[in-house]
């Protein structure tokens, strides 16, 4: 790749991420590369781009881990390598540690989702906020642990709650990146048309009794309201466009049609 | 592993399931065995055991997907196969479809965490739920999006929204496990201690103000009252244990003899 296409491919993949806003992922002692290109896929599929990595076991840059990542150069150009934890974190100010086990002392505990209101609340004000990962197999050491203001554990099935290290990252930015998704969480995509209109429907509802009533559909005159009635819930349930209340006259006709034609 | 090991591990395994209660999961054409085990793998980690596969490329069972499960045997075991999406959720009674990109269908699209909420109130009164998931490479056709009630989408860095499908399918479940989470999202640990009594810290605050009164270090009396508070303040962010009231008085005793000693 040419340094433009670089560049512009990091620009696209920018896209979605804030400038200094997001924390710092901050993997100490990672085995796989394989695992920090995963881990590099996650953070920038949530926007988040600043990745440390204390004492990475295979060096650093690692070729598996740009094989790995899907693409996330953007993540992995400015990834940072330190010799300790505590070097890592020097300039954050809230530093949140990532355990799937209880460490038996004495800090907050706060859920995934808890933490990224926080972490949220602390990036708005301006603080450096960063969050630990321990090594593939063993997790944090306590030490490491003893330097985070507050730990973070993802609920999980109590029977079966092992994540391998890019699962994690991945769920803890999710829930830092659904913490600011300002967008709708529940919308009726409607295409070029518009949902239709009360007498747009009202128009269909007595096209369609109209031809109900010539076919003698409705047997029971003292039944009829109420069938009726049923039928206009059912179809106002569909929360019709004004496109498909116009497909469903041309399917009466239709269907009127062909009676017409089987006579 | 014997029949007896089997039993006792899927018994372990389920104890944070919910019998019944959990969406099914349903791959659609995956290519992958490997995927179809690290999605029964973020299957497990949040209580669903309900896995369908529709027309597997590489066919059931696929010892491939065994051992990238993570031994997620659980639902490995009573995964089942179809020969349609149709045949799959025949049973069912919602069906949310998950695509990556808008697919100009007139349909409700919900965020998962939204969807998880939707899910969990029909799983409540006893409706049978899945989500579909589509092959690796190229999501859901639109035939089987067409066999759906709603769409889920994942809001993502637009910039970098590629997610593979165990990682897919990992958001989705993590979002339907928080949405049952009834635990402390925010907690204390204090082991096998206590949070301090006011009483406790006001003593360790006059033992501590008594100690520096004899020093000198509140060189002046007009500012005392201030110095005092702000330490008052500082160390009740502490939330300190019982046991580190303790601590701490045995730090102040420990300071005050180095002096006697450095005399």
């Amino acid at each position: 790749m040419s340094g433009t296409d670089r560049r512009m491919l990091a620009k696209s993949q920018a896209e979605g991420t804030e400038e200094g806003a997001g924390p710092a992922v901050i993997l100490v002692e990672p085995q796989l590369g394989e695992n920090i290109g995963t881990v590099a896929r996650a953070m920038l599929n949530h926007g988040l781009t600043d990745l440390r990595l204390v004492n990475p076991r295979d060096g650093w840059p690692n070729e598996k881990a740009v094989s790995a990542s899907a693409g996330a150069t953007l993540v992995l150009d400015q990834a940072r390598v330190y010799e300790s934890t505590k070097d890592a974190i020097a300039d954050l100010q809230k530093v949140y540690a990532t355990t799937a086990r209880p460490r038996y002392m004495v800090k907050t505990v706060l859920t995934a989702r808890e933490a990224a209101t926080e972490m949220r609340a602390h990036a708005q004000v301006g603080r450096g906020v960063g969050i630990l990962f321990g090594p593939e197999r063993t997790g944090l050491v306590n030490d490491d642990i003893a330097l985070a203001d507050t730990i973070i554990t993802i609920p999980l099935n109590p029977g079966f709650s092992s994540l391998n290290l890019a699962q994690c990252v991945l769920l803890v930015a999710h829930e830092w990146f659904q913490a600011g998704y300002e967008g709708p969480e529940r919308q009726l995509y409607t295409g070029n048309s518009r949902p239709a209109t009360k007498e747009e429907l009202v128009n269909l509802f007595e096209h369609l009794e109209l031809e109900l009533d010539a076919t003698g559909f409705y047997t029971s005159e003292e039944k009829r309201p109420s069938m009726v009635r049923n039928i206009r819930n059912m179809l106002q349930r569909a929360h019709m466009t004004e496109q498909e209340v116009r497909t469903l006259h041309g399917v009466i006709k239709a269907l009127v049609g062909l009676k017409e034609k089987r006579k």
